[in-house]
């Protein structure tokens, strides 16, 4: 069932309030067989409330908009909808009443303002509102339903759970089964190359998108089909296995701790140019701390030497930033916190302190276990923060692929 | 000027990306006299981005489309504005050499399927992409321009900042002034209460927005009139001086770095429930090496005695969750590293590891200088990340208050 999505306000557009309506109505809605095939977000005007619905009507059974149901001035969502539908609403008593004993039980008189908020529509119907004093309206026309929700997010999500979603049920045909994996590692077009023979034998039984991050591309599967999905993940795994580390909204943080908890091992790292992203991103795991003892970010030569132990000589010999002092660090924070595996990594985040020797970007990685100590070099050329980024990421799918060949 | 806005991709519609490219869009072209007054989100088929390029141009005289400009065969934008435009693209053997060149550097061959970037039009104009290989593209009819530009944050943001804003900003007429003043420690509501009289009676000279986010709240002000502006600003300020920290897009962590490099003072950190993200932070702000010697995350209790040199008694008597532990923290990376401030940071993030006694989000936070060591207490209650931020945020907004008495 295609849906379109209008979304009403001056301050979605100025970019001042991020709509995070839309996602959640956009994931809500797949679940129960709707697809959102177009967003709409314009200002609190009725000209151009008529031409969204227009122009959402034309690729979508269903229209829902969301915002511009207050009681202020610039709410004009309902009374375009009653110009839009021909409508002459009449004012609800039995609501109003219902409206001021609420208001009472909060200790307060119901001001005029709110009167508009009492009207009921004659051709159309009322959604009720669980939470606010905004109802919502339901119009069909032409065998297109539509209907308007009010913008706050408690009040919009109540009356979509109460009302539109269970609706949207009881009409949807089929529901859409949607399959994310997760892979690092590789660019987005070597990994289209790796699969899209698979892709397009399938074309016409499942929908592929390809969602490249900074740290990785999700492949995103949608089928009307189980079988059809799982027939194409499995002819497209042994390409991809290399760079998948899971599914879904998994991180790979998360699924490197469950299999170091697996293996029963720990993790200690030691961190230069990265200070303390490491540690932050394997401490967003609930429950890190069963394989995680903890991190040291040695910003100064002083410290990397005192605390973890590098020898004075390696910094000399070799500088801060080389495979040296990568495996002096990796090796030293795993002595020094007794810990399974040591991580270390040493480099030049930026924008400053690059040379033509070692320029900006250029970063080592240690890995340090019983059997010895590795390590490897990298090359990034992107601002500070994505440097650092990208650098926690080669450290963890280093750890990945260690993890991967003992199995 | 009117801007209109089309952000394609099927994973927006989904619900499965947040769009933050709109927001960011939608602020930054004000800054340049520019107004987005629709913006339209569709899935990556030609249909509906011609639909969408239609109905924009019906209200803007500027059109930006952003996403469906990579290598895969699912970004079909490119190939759409060559049919709205009536182009026939030709290959640009020039752009061809420099991507090779490009990847060459990368230690990788380009492949094959990247060959559909380096088409040019021959009836519109490519915008240059500073920072990856897709390039957008420029077509003017009727009067109205268009611009394409990819969809990947980092790229779009350098295209926009390098070509499209300065040339929005040649056409524009009337330039808004803006100024942002950014606050920590204070709740919306309450900052609002202190300077709501100023806002009212400004209301006709500077229109003012409060832009709560979780860490703070930031007081944004546009005014055709930069003399208007001021004076709010003057007004304001000693209202809000306490809890000030810095305007426009500086961070807390970089406005303290200024600070302790002009003391020539210098701090070091250790966290357990924050886990590193204080380090992470502090260390975002290039030439941060020059006050910050580094970090020590002892998620692990040993690691808090035998690297920090926290009493076992300490531990045993209070619990790793205690102020006295904050304060042996904070003292002991002091000592250890020989910095002149020690912060000291032990909590608990959740969801789990909460007791009756100590629940989820109660932390505290040590602060060790020459003179002596404090400790706070806080009590957070939101979700492990968010507690870890809020605790990051508490830690350098104690640190600030420190320095500013101390000037």
């Amino acid at each position: 069932m295609n849906i379109g999505l209008i979304t009403i306000g001056n301050e979605l557009l100025s970019g001042f309030t991020t709509d995070t309506n839309a996602s959640w109505i956009g994931q809500e809605v797949s679940k129960f067989g709707g697809e959102v095939v177009k967003h709409i977000t314009i200002g609190d005007t009725t000209d151009a409330i008529i031409a969204a619905l227009d122009e959402a009507s034309r690729v979508a059974q269903v229209i829902i908009t969301t915002g511009g149901l207050g009681p202020t001035h610039d709410d004009l969502t309902a009374d375009t909808f009653y110009i839009y539908f021909n409508d002459q609403p009449v004012f609800d008593e039995e609501y109003w009443s219902y409206l001021e004993s609420r208001f009472q039980r909060f200790g307060r008189g119901i001001p005029r303002i709110n009167r508009n908020q009492a009207l009921k529509p004659q051709k159309g119907f009322s959604v009720p509102n669980p939470v606010g004093s905004a109802r919502g309206l339901h119009y069909e026309q032409q065998g297109k339903h539509y209907f308007c929700l009010p913008g706050v997010p408690r009040e919009m999500k109540a009356m979509m759970n109460r009302t539109i979603l269970p609706w949207i049920k009881s009409q949807a045909g089929e529901v859409q089964v949607v399959k994310t994996l997760r892979t690092t590692g590789i660019a987005e077009s070597a990994l289209a190359e790796k699969i899209s023979v698979d892709i397009k034998a399938a074309e016409n039984q499942v929908t592929v998108a390809f969602l490249p991050q900074i740290i990785g591309v999700d492949i995103r599967m949608i089928s009307p089909n189980k079988a059809w999905l799982d027939a194409l993940e499995q002819r497209i795994l042994p390409s991809i296995k290399p760079y998948l580390f899971g599914t879904g909204n998994q991180t790979l943080e998360a699924v490197l701790g469950n299999q170091l908890k697996a293996f029963g091992l720990t993790l200690a790292v030691a961190e230069s140019c990265t200070g303390g992203l490491l540690s932050h991103r394997l401490t967003n795991t609930p429950g890190s701390s069963e394989y995680f003892p903890g991190g040291i970010v040695t910003y100064s030569n002083a410290m990397k030497m005192n605390i973890l132990g590098v020898k004075e000589e390696t910094l000399n010999s070799f500088g801060a930033v080389s495979a040296e002092t990568a495996r002096e660090m990796a090796a030293g924070v795993r002595r020094k916190t007794g810990a399974d595996i040591g991580i270390g990594i040493t480099g030049i985040a930026g924008p400053g302190g690059g040379t033509k020797d070692k320029p900006v970007g250029l970063v080592y990685i240690g890995l340090a276990v019983e059997a010895g100590t590795v390590a490897k070099k990298y090359e990034f050329s992107h601002d500070r923060e994505t440097n650092k980024l990208l650098s926690t990421q080669a450290a963890l799918n280093l750890l990945r692929k260690w993890l991967y060949e003992r199995k």
